[in-house]
C-alpha cells in the first residue's frame, strides 16, 4: 500500500525538493559546509581511529532475503606468478571480487529507492536503466563523506547492550541518545545511531542480524532528523528502520521519505561497537567522520569502508 | 632473472623484517603515529576536500593486460522494483558488481609481491592459496590508512605537466619535488607522487595511461624513501614503478623489494590532478588524507577513495 | 530509425504470432517434429562427432563493444584443496565464471530482441525486467535443441574460404549453398549458415572477426528462411547478419524480424570450419544436431555446446 | 586420513593409468567407440527428447556447504534497449551471469579431484594453477559427451520412490536396476544412477537434498564400473557418493578412485524424474545421451544441459 496522507503529509513537510536546485542529486549532503567540517576537525582531538567496515567476505550478513544481493566472492586470478617461471623473480597475487553494493557496510545512493515514479528532487524513475544504472542521484555524485558526526547511541542511553527485536526508535529515543552524548547534531553533521544489534552477527548468529525483527528508526524520527538538518544517518543494523514496519501495510517509509523526499543520505550496516565503548570510556560522543562511498558510476549504493577519528 | 647481487644487497638494506616483531603484516603503516597523526590534522587548514579515485566502471583503465584484472562490470538487479507491485509502494533499485580488486584507485596488500618464497616479513608464499586467499599481509589487516601527506609534485617540479613516456624518477626528482613543496616527509608521513600522467586517461588515451612506457619510481627512491620512513607512497600511474624497468631482465623490481622487503604499503592509480592545481595554487603541499581499504578478507589489494583534507 | 513501410510489411508477411498460440513463447522450435528428429537420426550414419563451439576463455570474441558482454572470467575458489589437511585425502580443484551469456557460442532467446514495445507473439516488452529478467521468452524455455541441421556453406560455395567483409548473404547465396548441399531444408530443420569468418578469429584477428564489417544475412533471407520454415539458424559470426547493414538507417533489421514477428530461433559464434572441412570430404551435409542452451532462467541467452553427429 | 590400505589396494587395481597413453586427459570417455555410438543411435527409436537439466538461478542446490560455489547470479546489462533511442529500433535484452561451475547439473572435469600430489593419468597435481587454472584434464578436453546411456533406476529397482536418507548404493542395487531395465551396460556406455532425490528439490527441500545425509555410491560398486568399462557415470544427487562416507575417517573415495585412478568422468545434480517416469512406462532404458559440458578452457568442472533421446 502506498503511502498513508498522514505518511504524504509528511513526507511534503520534510520534503527538500529544490532546497539546493532543481538539478541537485546530493540532497542533504550539501549541508556540509565550512562549519560543520571545522567541527569535526575539532572533534579529532587525540587522533585515535576507530573503523567503522565490517569485512568483505562470504561470512557477510547477505541470506538471500534481498534477491541478487550476494555476500562477496573473492577469487584468486594468480597466486604467486612469475612472468618468468623463476620464483626468484616478482611473484604476483592478484583478485577479483563480486559482489552486492550493499553487501555489508554501505550507503545507499539517494536514487536507491523512489515511488510514485519519481527520485530525490523529483528526477524521474525513468532515469534508472539497465544499461546506463542511475543517470541521476547515482553514488558516484558523492565524491567524498567527511564531517563531524554524532554517536546516538540509543542502546546505551536506554541501559542495555542491544535493543530488542523489533524495538521502535522514536524521537524520544534520540534525545534520550543526544543527553547521553551531552551534545547535539548541528547542521552538516553526520548522526550514527546505535541500536547494539551488530552483537548478533559478531556472535555469528547471521538470521538474528539480518532476518529477525530488528530495531530501527520510526517514521516519527524524520521530522527529528530533518529539523536538525543532518547530513546523514548510518545505523548497525542490515535495514535502517523498525522492522516489521509500524505499519504492516506500508513498507520501508522511512526509506521512502528520507531518501526520495528528504534526500537524505544513508547508510547500513555500520560496526558501531568499538566506538561506543570508546565513547563511554571518554565521554565524548563527537568525532571526524571520513566514509567516502567506492564511486561506483551510476551506482544505487556502494560499500564504504568509514574511519571515526577522535 | 632474479635480483642481481645490487639488488639484494639493496634488499638487505633496506629491509624492515622484524622491525615491528615477527608477527608482523602492517609493515610500514606501523610508522603513522601520534605525531603523524597530529600534523595531519594539522595541515588540515581550511577543510577543503579533494577527492582521489577514479571513477569504477567499464571505462576503467584496465585493457586486460593483467590477466583477470578487470574493469568494473556493473549491472543491476533491481530497477524500480515494488515488493507490493504499486508504485506508490518504495520502489528499489538495486545492483552488484564483479572489479578486480586492483581494477582503479587502489592499495596493494603487502602480500601482493613476493619472491624466492616469501612475502614481507618473511612470511612463506605458501600461506596464499585459492580457498583462503592471502592468510597473511591481507588487505583487510589495514583497517584505517589516516595521516599526513606531502603531495611530491614531480612533473610540476621539473616545469612539466607531464613526465614523459618511460621517464625514471630518481632520488634527485623526489628531492626537487620536496624543494618545491617546501617541506620534508617525515616518519608516518604518506607520500604521494605526481607523474600528470593521469591526463592521458583523462583524454581518454587509455592505451598511453595503461600500456605505454610509463614514467614511474626507480629502484634508487627505494632507500630515499626507507631512509625518510614514509609509512606509504601512492602514485598516478597504472604500475608504480618506471616502466620499461632500468634493467630490462629484472621485472618489477620497486615492487619486489618495496613490498616485499621494505613492507612499504603502496598504492596505484591515484588521480592527483586536482590535488596538484590546489597546491600549486595555495603553496600547501600537506595535507590530512584518508584514504582506507576496503575490508577484504585476505585481499591482495583492495579499492579505495581517498580524500585529501586541506 | 524504425522499420520503413517496405520492412513493416514483410514483417507483417512473414509473421508467425499467433501460429502456435497466443501464449507460445518456443517460436520455431515448434516446427521440429517427429519427421525432422527422424531425419536428424537418420543424417547420423556413421556416428562421427562434430564439436561447433568455440572455446569459453579470457580470448573470447568480446571486444567491448558489446556494453556489459563480456569475456568469460574463470577463477579458482579451490587448488588442490583438502578438509583434513593431508594432501593423501581428497584435494579438490573447484572454480567460479563471470562472462556474459552470449560471450560465445550461444543461442539468443527469442526475447532477445523486441520493437515498438512488443516482444515475439505480442509479449510486452514490459515483461522483461531487472529483478525477473525475460519472464516471458526466456532461453529457459528450450528445454531442448536437438534436429536435422544442413549446413549452407556459402562461402565454399562462392569457391571461396571466407566470404569478404560486408558481404551481404542473399537468397541467391543460400541457393547456391543448397546446390552445393545436395539437399534443401525441409521444415523443422535447422540451418548452419558458413561465412568463413571464423578462421581471422583462430587466427588471433579478434578485431577481425569481432568488429569488422562481416559477412552476414541480408533481410532478403527472411522470406527465404521463413518459406522453409527452418526451426533455427545459426551461423559463425558475431553479428548474424550483414554488418553494417543494407540501409545504415536501419540497424539490425535481421534480428528485429526474425526474432520478434517470425519467432525465428537464432545462433552466432558457430564454429563451422571443421564441418565444412567433413562435409566437403563426404559430400554429407546433413546431421544430427544437438544444441542445447544452458536452461538460464529468464535468460536473454545462454551458451550452448553444440555437436553436429553425422 | 589418507585411503586404507585396502582401499590403496582397489584404487590399484581399477587404475586406468596409462591405458590411453601417458598423455591421455580423457580418460573413460575414450571408451565410446563407434559401436557405442551405433548403439546410442538405435537406442533413438521414437525421438523423444527427455531433458535432464535443473534450472540454472539463485534458486538452486547451493547452500554455501561448498565455499566459492555460489548459485547463478543473473542480471541484465540491457532492458529494451535501443541504440537510437526510438522504440521503433531494435531494443535489445542482455545479461551476464556468475556461478560456481558446478552450481547444477554439471560434468567434473577429471582434474576436479585427485590425491597424493597426482590427477588421473599422474599428472601432478602442481598443473592446477590460479593463473592457468587446470593445464591438465580440463573439462575442455571434453569436445562433446555422446553415447547410448542406461538408466540404472536403483529406486525404482527397490520399490521407492526415493531411497532413503544415506542408503549406500551397493553392487547389488546396480544389479537390480539392470534387472529392471532389462540390459547390460556396455563398454563406452553411460551408466545413469537413480536415488529418487531429486524429488526434495522440486518440493523445495533444498537443505534435504543438498546437506542432509544422502544416498548414493559406495566404493563397492567402482569395481562393478569400471569391469563394465562405463564411459561415464552421472546421478541425481548433489555428491554423487553416499554421504555420509562409509568410513568416517576417509572422505570422498569414491570422487578419489573414480576420477583420479580410473578417470571415470561423473556428472552430478541431473535431473532423472521425467527419465524415471518414461522408462517405466514404455520398459526401454537405454537413450542416445548428448551431453557436452560447456568449454571453459582449463575448467575443473562445466554446465551440462544434458538431453535423452528415447
Amino acid at each position: 500500500m502506498a503511502l498513508p496522507p498522514e505518511l504524504r503529509a509528511l513526507a511534503a513537510e520534510v520534503s527538500n525538493w529544490g532546497r539546493w536546485g532543481d538539478d541537485d542529486e546530493l540532497g542533504t549532503l550539501n549541508l556540509i559546509d565550512d562549519a560543520a567540517i571545522a567541527r569535526g576537525l575539532a572533534a579529532a582531538r587525540t587522533g585515535v581511529r576507530i573503523p567503522l567496515a565490517m569485512r568483505l567476505d562470504a561470512n557477510g550478513p547477505q541470506l538471500g532475503n534481498v534477491p541478487g544481493r550476494i555476500n562477496p566472492l573473492h577469487t584468486m586470478v594468480a597466486i604467486n606468478q612469475t612472468y618468468t617461471g623463476d620464483v626468484g623473480d616478482a611473484c604476483f597475487n592478484d583478485d577479483t571480487i563480486t559482489m552486492g553494493l550493499q553487501a555489508a557496510t554501505h550507503w545507499d545512493a539517494l536514487g536507491h529507492v523512489g515511488y510514485d515514479g519519481f527520485l530525490w528532487n523529483g528526477f524521474p524513475a525513468s532515469t534508472v536503466s539497465a544499461d546506463r544504472r542511475l543517470t541521476r542521484c547515482g553514488i558516484h555524485r558523492v565524491t567524498s563523506v567527511v564531517s563531524r558526526a554524532v554517536l546516538l547511541d540509543v542502546a546505551r542511553a536506554k541501559g542495555v547492550d542491544m535493543l530488542e527485536r523489533g524495538y521502535p526508535i522514536t524521537e524520544a529515543d534520540l534525545e534520550s541518545a543526544v543527553e547521553l552524548a551531552g551534545l547535539r547534531p548541528e547542521p552538516g553533521d553526520i548522526v550514527l545511531v546505535r541500536t547494539g544489534k551488530m552483537a548478533l552477527f559478531k556472535a555469528r548468529d547471521r538470521e538474528g542480524y539480518t532476518i529477525s525483527p530488528s530495531p530501527g528508526l520510526t517514521v516519527g524520527t524524520i521530522p527529528w532528523l530533518r529539523r536538525h538538518d543532518v547530513a546523514a544517518v548510518a545505523i548497525d543494523t542490515f535495514a535502517m528502520e523498525v522492522w516489521p514496519g509500524e505499519d504492516p501495510a506500508v513498507l520501508f517509509p522511512v526509506h521512502m521519505i528520507q531518501l526520495r523526499d528528504v534526500g537524505l543520505f544513508q547508510g547500513q550496516n555500520f560496526d558501531l561497537e568499538a566506538l561506543s565503548a570508546h565513547c563511554a570510556a571518554d565521554g565524548a560522543y563527537e568525532m571526524l567522520l571520513v566514509a567516502n562511498p567506492e564511486p561506483v558510476t551510476g551506482g544505487a549504493g556502494a560499500p564504504t569502508a568509514p574511519v571515526a577519528i577522535k
